[in-house]
């Protein structure tokens, strides 16, 4: 079951500068910075606020670190904004699997590692009205920040 | 001071469908529709989680009721997906001016009514890395669920 909005997504072309107009605009500080090879992504993590299921909601800034990864080619196509949006749940194989079985293309066979070690999988944006939709699950425990 | 991700805006073009959507593959379930004819949209509110600053974050499917609204105008040119996103505030006023007062161009001079009586503005997602950004203080008092 999805029980937060965890994040929404925002490419960006220069990741410092992004970071700076948010806390310079909104005060929001970053909590988490980490670069995924495998995403092809220099990301990091504002939270917003905490949720009512013990999570919390966050921007995530993603810089691409190549172009041909998949940020690379959006932003290329796009411009800069938001890119993503995802839902929390504490239980993101099981709700991938009862998404898929409705009919939603399920981008990856097995969730895969995102931000602060949670497990993430992806939604067909052509599913699902247009919204590139990410389940995610956090990592058990107290989250690092740093 | 933002204190929580209000909402996520998400033009659709047929805003039934949409809610049947996110009813049919997640379990969201609609907590208020409503017309706002100044913004030219139809729009619905999903309700996703409670937030720590007392308030809640949704999703909102917007419709237009015109083609030369905004939202009309952006769906022509962009197809379904993510609109806007909303930061609530205890201070719209406060924090457009503040804003404002940075550089970034507030679309209002001062806030109108958003949804379910709320106070917003808007910032221009060129001074915002591309995102359409809205400013929201929701209304006092216990919020209608119609």
């Amino acid at each position: 079951m999805l029980t937060r909005i965890d994040h929404i997504g925002i490419a960006c072309f220069d990741l410092d500068r992004t970071v700076e107009f948010y806390r310079a605009t909104y005060g929001f500080e970053v909590l988490h910075t980490e670069v995924n090879e495998e995403q092809g992504v220099r990301e990091a993590m504002l939270k917003i606020n905490e949720t009512s299921d013990g999570g919390a909601s966050y921007l995530q800034l993603l810089e691409p670190i190549r172009e041909d990864s998949p940020v690379g080619k959006w932003l290329a196509k796009n411009g800069e904004g938001v890119h993503h949006i995802a839902f929390g749940t504490a239980d993101v194989d099981g709700d991938a699997a009862a998404i898929r079985g409705k009919g939603v293309r399920v981008l990856y066979d097995e969730p895969r590692r995102g931000s602060m070690d949670s497990r993430i999988t992806f939604l067909h944006p052509k599913d699902c009205h247009g919204v590139l939709t990410e389940l995610v699950t956090s990592a058990p425990g107290p989250r690092a920040e740093h």
